[in-house]
């Protein structure tokens, strides 16, 4: 799935991920009406929404990014209803071609990290049967637990061929509460940058590791130096755009090749028709104006080559 | 909640929560016969499989202890189906009296944060109405991303007097890759229950904070200098049994009133006809074996006061 995600990155000439992290306030009223007629002012009503919602932006997008990075929680806090808008939300995207991270952060030990790596990107086995249960092509992972709770996703990666993204610098202020800490003089994420690289090394697909990291746009220094602690993994990027990262920021997260990095925008496009900016297309035409707000970030990811 | 908790620990004299981690290969076959035979070899099969497989064991045991902890990974393999199992599952504890640990270790920035906590502890708006998604009693939450992924949760569980607990020193062999690495000579494990005590100092119930933490069975050393620097925090402990962690190393873990920590096992209770000492119970009374197996724990905690 590496190799697919490079592929399309090339073909598409865009490293670049659409968050589609919705919340109900992003959402147009005419959807809502929509939904809300139909399915009552209810979490059903809710799940409704937020699926036609991101219809309408992945319609707009397929054909200029290489990947989709849904959110789970912003489907969670709606219960049942919100993770079957989840499923729906996948499987179009992948009708569509698009390369889908399941952004769910898990994280567990033993067997029940196995749980949750057959979840997103394996199958599980019922009787005589097997299923996939969210389908997702890869996934965020949590790396709190150590090597024991990432093993089992790597397993799951080298059967299916599907990649995992651990979190190593995150885009948040507070990140450095714990993931700065010096650790026999270097920050601990360092070491765990050290780690994605070990856990990767015998999970590679062409040219990188099934096996990529997260280091937000927020601290480009870092970057620089995770880049090349990890030279295999495919670093993802969250925190362009709303969260303050800039283009500028981003060449050190990238390799010579102009590969080794995808960027994340969710608010910024999924939500661009409340921004001044796109404010022309109007709630009606929002789907357009985050269509519009893909281009411009395309555009403006490219100048920093 | 955590006075609630603390309650039922008292008038129950068990400091001990039930794991109900369930995998199908733990079902006994009448039960997986009987829901395949309804709903096929499907994830729509094991779902109600494993809520039938848990309403047995909640039976049986909910009037021997004060909690129960699902594992929601072990549903969210089942896809939608498992997750409706997890629903029901917890409706159904509570309905029997049960506080209601989600062990979700969900962890997440901001607005993300936010809506994990909504799903899990609290509540969604949908237009004029409220809903609570999973509605569990506490959560158990990463900390790996900083006091931004914690403060949602703890501003959700002031709200809905809701408890979290933080996953500071984990149960598993390699938890002290990252956990256990010295920051200023401290192990970082240390740091993050400092924080710990922060995060829960302005959000008490009577004598404990509403926001504990998770330390493993397996490090009773760690768990001593633990108990000091958090005295206000419960500590959830799981690795005792299947694990290995042993009711003489979990003195440490308790504060002198006998309170303070609540111990897990997960597989030794649920699964306790597979083992050689409840064998004579057989996979039919599996129920039963499960409630010998709570007894007998509840008794081997007693044992070290």
């Amino acid at each position: 799935m590496i190799n697919r995600l490079v592929e399309q990155i090339k073909a598409k000439k865009a490293p670049v991920v659409v968050g589609l992290d919705p919340m109900l306030s992003y959402i147009p009223e005419h959807i809502l009406k929509k939904a809300y007629a139909e399915f009552g002012e209810t979490l059903e009503g809710a799940g409704e929404a937020v699926w036609q919602y991101n219809k309408g932006i992945v319609d707009q997008i397929y054909d200029l990014v290489p990947a989709v990075k849904p959110q789970i929680a912003m489907y969670e806090q709606f219960g049942i209803p919100g993770l079957i808008a989840f499923v729906k939300t996948v499987d179009y995207c992948k009708s569509k071609g698009l390369v889908v991270i399941g952004d769910v952060k898990r994280g567990d030990i033993g067997s029940t990290s196995a749980a949750y790596a057959s979840a997103h990107l394996g199958n599980v086995t019922v009787g005589a049967n097997t299923f996939g249960a969210f389908n997702e092509d890869f996934a965020t992972v949590n790396p709190y637990l150590g090597t024991d709770g990432i093993k089992p996703f790597v397993d799951v990666c080298k059967k299916e061929k599907k990649g995992i993204f651990v979190l190593v610098k995150t885009s948040n202020p507070s990140s450095g509460e714990f993931q700065d800490r010096l650790v026999d003089g270097r920050p601990l994420y360092e070491l765990v940058g050290e780690k994605v690289n070990e856990w990767g090394s015998d999970c590679m697909g062409d040219d990188y590791s099934y096996v990529g990291a997260v280091v937000g746009a927020t601290y480009p220094e870092m970057g620089k130096v995770l880049r090349k602690v990890m030279p295999k993994a495919y670093i993802l990027v969250p925190g362009y755009g709303a969260q303050g990262g800039k283009a500028a920021d981003l060449k050190p997260y990238f390799n010579e090749d102009g590969l080794g990095a995808i960027v994340n925008s969710s608010r910024g496009i999924i939500a661009a028709y409340k921004q001044e900016k796109y404010a022309r297309f109007g709630a009606e035409h929002y789907d357009e104006a985050s269509r519009q707000a893909t281009i411009d970030m395309i555009e403006d990811i490219a100048s920093i080559f």
